[in-house]
């Protein structure tokens, strides 16, 4: 049985911790809504920032909110490659051990030493989507796309929560390797 | 049974025909090979030529040597969306309604009207290779890769010439997706 999951694609972005965000905005800056995401709750700011390592600097950033306990930077291979970091692909939050960067904010510039991270793929779903598909959190499966440039993606993470719309994440390698620009669907393959 | 295959990751590249490389470096011109490529007789050229379309520029891309009968300009799809162009995926060769662009060499700069493709995914292999598998010339076929970022790549086309050295060709977009770098393997499902 096919089970369709919606797709999209990331583009490059930031979390900002509170502390960072005031250091790189001033004190008790907080963030802009720009628009709201897939997902309740978080949303794309109106900042950005500039991202540099050591001569290599991507510009115009987004920040995703809201500010989360721990910064961290989610990169393709693509943008990883171009700064000359090592791309190391992560659960979002398990940051221990991953390059760091410079991020350029109006008011500072703040270094920081890890966080810099090629998100897994990943799916998030509620408990009751979990259940029909057979997942639990945490869970790798396989999900199909379609099209001339279909793709099957392998160990795509479950990330279960009552909170969770139903959406598989891909960063813009894998969204262009599929030929998926910004949304896109695939099957879950059980 | 898994049937091994050697992937490699082509970059963004250009092939030209005489008459535009004359235009581009002047009469006469012979391309300078700086490196043998893993096909027979096609060579990574010294020289690199500007792509620009309206606002938007690439530099410093690579020429792939011999001379064709067609100039064509192969470019992932994240080159495609940084330049504003659609990027239309293509059997090579097959140029007929692509976008076009404006390549800039030293002597001069030329407007194409066509050819600028992102590559139909596609091995290249012998024709005993091809029997083996159970393959013809422009069979599709699915070829599968390991690892974390492990992807099945579908609508792979099958390229057979006798003078052909076992290769599945990606583009950046794809290698990176599959966290192949510059070389990787992959393994053919029948």
């Amino acid at each position: 049985m096919d089970k369709r999951i919606p797709v999209e694609v990331s583009a490059r972005h930031i979390h900002l911790s509170q502390n960072d965000l005031e250091v790189l905005f001033g004190k008790g800056y907080q963030l802009k809504k720009l628009r709201n995401l897939t997902q309740p709750g978080e949303f794309a700011a109106k900042e950005t920032l500039d991202i540099q390592v050591s001569s290599r600097k991507i510009s115009n950033v987004r920040i995703i909110g809201p500010v989360r306990k721990n910064t961290q930077v989610e990169l393709s291979h693509t943008d990883a490659i171009f700064l000359r970091v090592n791309p190391i692909v992560r659960d979002s939050g398990d940051i221990e051990g991953t390059p760091g960067a410079v991020l350029i904010g109006p008011k500072k510039k703040i270094k920081i030493k890890k966080g810099v991270i090629n998100a897994w793929r990943h799916i998030h779903c509620n408990p009751k989507e979990a259940k029909e598909f057979g997942l639990e959190d945490g869970n790798l499966f396989s999900v199909k796309t379609r099209g001339r440039c279909s793709l099957t993606f392998h160990n795509v993470r479950a990330r279960v929560d009552k909170n969770y719309r139903l959406c598989m994440e891909l960063d813009t390698d894998e969204g262009n390797a599929a030929c998926i620009v910004k949304k896109g669907e695939g099957y879950l393959l059980i």
